[in-house]
């Protein structure tokens, strides 16, 4: 009977983490198609993302509840209570991004009504830095790889160089031709809201980290007890 | 003995409460700072930022600390249950708020190298309402006070709207004057992250109405089910 009760128990975890897989598949496959559409001016490329924003806020209420379900009528403790509990959170961090993805394609409809500034080369480089992120950090929750969420922490510093790149490229657009203003502050815009995408990804591979060690490494006390100091 | 585990509870949920309003006064007290700095002209009005954002750091971890043992050792359901998950949402996004908070003073600093571009009436608008918003669905969260919760969600529009307002203003200096450009971006960014943490309160104030009703504001499935409709 114990026995049965535990292989209930998996099989309601294991549904958590399928629907935490495809909330993070729909997540990318939004900034995908967001990005597209702007490379390739095409507006049908990204025609499917509010629903898929649909779907990402569906699934986000079904995890909530599965997990206040677990919670009161299973009583997990130690690992299982701190996956559930990241699970709630993930579950936010992923709704978010679809959010972003959404303002993402507010922007690239105001640029999609002028004639090109430059050609892209950062933003969908920044956009697939991002995506690569998002799915690692949810490989890592879903295979518990603390190294692996370790390499989305660091991976950051790299998408907050490319913003910063991206903002002084364009700011010299911007000086030289007044006429290049609106579309290059759409482009900053855009690379802001990929940035935190960057930085929800970020947060989830905090708390895969958590989750697995019980250890916080948000933010580290003392230098000491950074994560890249602990070998990993 | 049952009469005493239950005040030894109420004493842990009123503990959880305690922290939570201490971060949201922090967080608010950050943006009064920054934003002080920026219309004065006064590095030394947002001295204390980093000290703010260290406590709220820390306090973030206590409280998924005390949540975590809380739930693996008193196994709350129903309500309880539902403030504790909520507890641990609310201390993300003021966690976050004190992020933005630090953004804002990042643009700041850049202002300060320069003269001013304009005298500043939105931008501290702007930030005086993100504030209210802030204490108060940390008021709506300990008072359980649906109609105060719901008028935070409500009061993003106007948030919104300045944010437009704001953007229009400042595409115009930057397309009459290209040495205005850097100073307006950096306004602009400044209204964005402003924007942000209007949207944390908004999520706060959506998980403390799901606490109180058991009932999900987030993504409304018909027009129907929205809360205005429901009297609120």
């Amino acid at each position: 009977m114990e026995q049965e009760h535990q292989r209930q128990f998996d099989k309601y975890l294991e549904d958590l983490k399928q629907k935490l897989m495809r909330m993070a598949a729909l997540a990318e496959t939004m900034i995908d198609n967001t990005i597209a559409e702007l490379v390739q001016r095409d507006e049908s490329l990204a025609a499917k993302v509010p629903d898929y924003e649909e779907e990402l806020n569906r699934l986000q209420l079904e995890i909530d509840e599965a997990a206040l379900n677990l919670l009161a009528t299973q009583q997990p403790v130690a690992k299982d209570l701190r996956f559930i509990l990241a699970a709630t959170k993930i579950n936010s961090d992923l709704e978010r991004i679809g959010d972003l993805a959404i303002n993402i394609t507010e922007n690239v409809r105001i640029l999609a009504a002028h004639p090109p500034l430059k050609p892209l080369i950062d933003i969908p480089r920044m956009a697939d830095l991002v995506r690569k992120m998002v799915r690692d950090c949810l490989d890592a929750f879903v295979r518990e790889d603390v190294l692996l969420a370790q390499s989305v922490i660091d991976g950051d510093d790299l998408v907050d160089d490319l913003k910063n790149q991206i903002l002084r490229e364009l700011l010299t657009y911007m000086i030289s031709d007044p006429k290049a203003i609106e579309r290059a502050l759409a482009l900053i815009l855009i690379s802001r809201h990929l940035e935190r995408v960057g930085d929800h990804a970020t947060n989830i591979a905090e708390d895969v980290i958590y989750m697995i060690q019980g250890r916080d490494v948000r933010h580290p006390r003392t230098p000491k007890e950074r994560p890249a100091d602990l070998g990993l």
